[in-house]
């Protein structure tokens, strides 16, 4: 008989190890370390993060690791506040086949357990592959069943990926890895009633999932275990959290050989990746073609149905804007790209930028919905005044897997969101240690408050 | 329009006080608290309750709250590893229509902020009131839609009923309160599948609601909130864990007036509380009749379908004998009663009882369960050797609210399952406390290591 699901996916990440990665994975899972280290340490200058790393300096004062920008606090109490950063300002990466956030569930996670037990910055980055991995397959697997169901994707499979990689870090053997995925099943949690109300909790998911993931692997240490049929029993995850609509191949075939881990996205602007395929086809037709932003009659933007409903025109909040392709087509337009200086309230209240967002009609592109998610499709049309329509088709927004950022735009990225937090000494001594360095705490004291 | 269900839940939950409480309603809150403190102190010495209070000594050590027989710790971590010991040894209360435990989630959380805070013994029963009508109440709405979803009823209703008792004895806002019921839809979670493994995570769920409760309450106390709509909404609780099948009347009639926290079960016994009416069964036909056990042909048990599942005949582990109705009744029917002793391995492996556990046939019993869950009805018919039969039917189980345990049988409880973890005088200090008293810290200092 053939192994379950769970069993097979706890002996692939407790078998993975810094020396018998490939060696364009383990490079992989340092670049992935230093876009978490963009977004989280951008994340920790908003009002939300400072208040958790304030109440947390309260309640769970700690040695064992650092909250970036701030004190060092309990292993668990670091991971949530950075995992929470670094959703923060939806500068953090994706997986588009599982509409999932995977890095800043699992990297704050392994980073705190890394720096609590003196591990290796190698070591850490294999056990952010293993973690990526199980998330990006988790969300895939279950995707879109997991959503319809009302859950939110990206904590209710991170609490898996933390939990496995955390489990790979400490060395656990493959029965108490399958005992740490069996108690994150019961801490896997998430609703996505936050659109509703563009509640701030969707910032705390990543923490949570973090948080929560790292608890269960040192829980499994301790030989606290959870059921090791989690993922495929009568009563698991994939049946609570998915109807039982979920598919094993996804999550099972060629892993270890064919890594979902590439292929995630990295995100140049900071806002829901949704938008970027329009953001990307805004700058184009700026770039390419004379107009002023007076002479525009009206735009037309043709998406997929997950993005279309991203169609308010007048945001009144930093969320909200970060969900608005109006917004976004209108700002790139008149500012010439999306970056954090965006949402601040001159240019969130912009009035040009208001006016330019209500010219803007919102539809659904056939062809872009049958491509997705393969596609992240968006068609621009401007008509101006004078009669004249200018166009242009996005089908990859910059950063995704096939049309991605180099190793300097990700360096590039870190600079520009954490030089004004940490300054550029401790920027470059991140970068030094992140890229090719054995010392972890060369990276996290260089994080330190 | 009428208030949404989330706003009337939190409205309610933040005007409720020690002065406005009704007297038999805050003196069961105080029955409440003496139920939990029996069950937690006994479950303080399993092998489980050790392990979590040696790891959090260590990972998350503190000044705020009490691990019962242990540390000092974080509140939070207090909240887990008591309420985890709460349920360790299925001794603790329940809510028969809403198949929950309430008082495992809710009452560990609501003294480690006491304690925290320095509350009075009179504001931190008027709290647990809050919390364990509202884990009833939230449960009951959603049963059993939740539990065949895959959940495990006591820590997703749990960590609401935990997250609105601590705003209450925080004094938080309605809305602030709302903001902590938000979060806590986040944190809900637990799944069903320990049933295939007979897995220790069980123990665990209600530790978990009581800590994530606690720091759903907290963090709304920093002003953080979730969405206000988490309830009801098109993507909230009853959407996600009950396929949006509850009852809205369940939660709110009455609210305030008809009190479900004073229709909780006490028990007696230390097992699964289907195996309660059993139980008293094959007491009562021991004391009523005259056989020896060597007389006894077969025996019938019949009962409501969830408990006439509970048929394994040959447990052998603590757990699995907790959940079987063979073993519960030859047990019975040798010792005269169930208690801790009755899983010790001289017990549990006893000869006579595997014997007798194998002449017992579990079957359906219609009117059983046509009656359940107003009733928790067992039938047992026991064939002697000579032919005669002996029968009686259990129509409520000692401990429900329609066949009360007295004051002073929840006293004789207490003194019997903690004095040996404890010693005498110490638990006739927590008692005088528990009962009468306003200091809080005379029942804390009374239960530390």
């Amino acid at each position: 008989m053939s192994m379950s699901a769970t069993h097979t996916v706890a002996c692939w990440a407790s078998s993975v190890s810094e020396e018998n990665l490939p060696d364009n994975v383990a490079h992989h899972g340092r670049r992935l370390i230093i876009d978490y280290l963009a977004a989280a340490t951008a994340g920790s200058t908003t009002e939300l993060s400072q208040k958790l790393r304030e109440h947390h300096r309260v309640v769970e004062p700690g040695t064992r690791a650092t909250a970036i920008a701030g004190p060092r606090l309990t292993a668990g109490a670091a991971a949530f506040v950075n995992g929470a950063a670094a959703h923060g300002l939806e500068l953090d990466d994706g997986y588009t086949p599982g509409s999932v956030h995977p890095g800043a569930c699992v990297i704050p996670a392994v980073l705190a357990v890394g720096e609590a037990t003196g591990a290796t910055l190698g070591a850490v980055a294999a056990a952010v592959i293993v973690g990526v991995e199980i998330t990006t397959r988790i969300a895939e697997a279950g995707h879109p069943n997991v959503l319809k169901a009302g859950f939110h994707n990206t904590p209710v499979a991170g609490v898996f990926g933390a939990a496995a990689a955390v489990s790979n870090l400490l060395r656990l053997s493959p029965e108490a890895t399958a005992g740490s995925l069996g108690l994150a099943g019961s801490y896997a949690g998430g609703l996505r009633e936050y659109h509703a109300h563009a509640s701030e909790v969707k910032r705390l998911h990543t923490g949570k999932a973090a948080q929560d993931g790292l608890k269960c692997a040192e829980l499994a240490a301790q030989g606290i275990y959870g059921p090791s049929t989690v993922l495929e029993g009568e009563n698991g995850y994939f049946k609570a959290f998915a109807h039982g609509n979920w598919s094993p191949e996804v999550l099972l075939d060629n892993l270890g050989q064919s890594w979902t881990s590439l292929r995630t996205y990295v995100k140049p602007y900071p806002c829901c990746r949704h938008l970027h395929g329009a953001i990307d086809a805004a700058r184009a037709l700026r770039r390419a073609e004379t107009f002023e932003l007076g002479d525009i009659e009206t735009m037309r933007l043709g998406t997929f149905d997950l993005a279309a409903r991203l169609n308010r025109a007048e945001p009144t909040t930093v969320m909200e804007a970060q969900f608005s392709l109006p917004f976004a087509i209108s700002a790139a337009l008149k500012f010439g790209s999306i970056d954090l200086r965006t949402f601040e309230p001159e240019r969130l209240f912009d009035d040009e930028v208001q006016q330019l967002s209500r010219q803007v009609t919102v539809v659904l592109d056939e062809a872009a919905q049958q491509a997705y998610p393969r596609e992240r499709a968006a068609q621009l049309s401007i008509t101006l005044k004078n009669g004249q329509v200018l166009e242009t088709r996005v089908h990859q927004p910059l950063g995704e897997p096939d049309n991605p950022l180099s190793d300097d735009d990700i360096e590039e990225k870190f600079r520009n969101l954490a030089t004004p937090v940490i300054g550029e000494a401790r920027v470059e001594g991140v970068l030094e240690a992140a890229w090719s360095g054995s010392d972890l705490t060369a990276l996290t004291s260089a994080l330190s408050e």
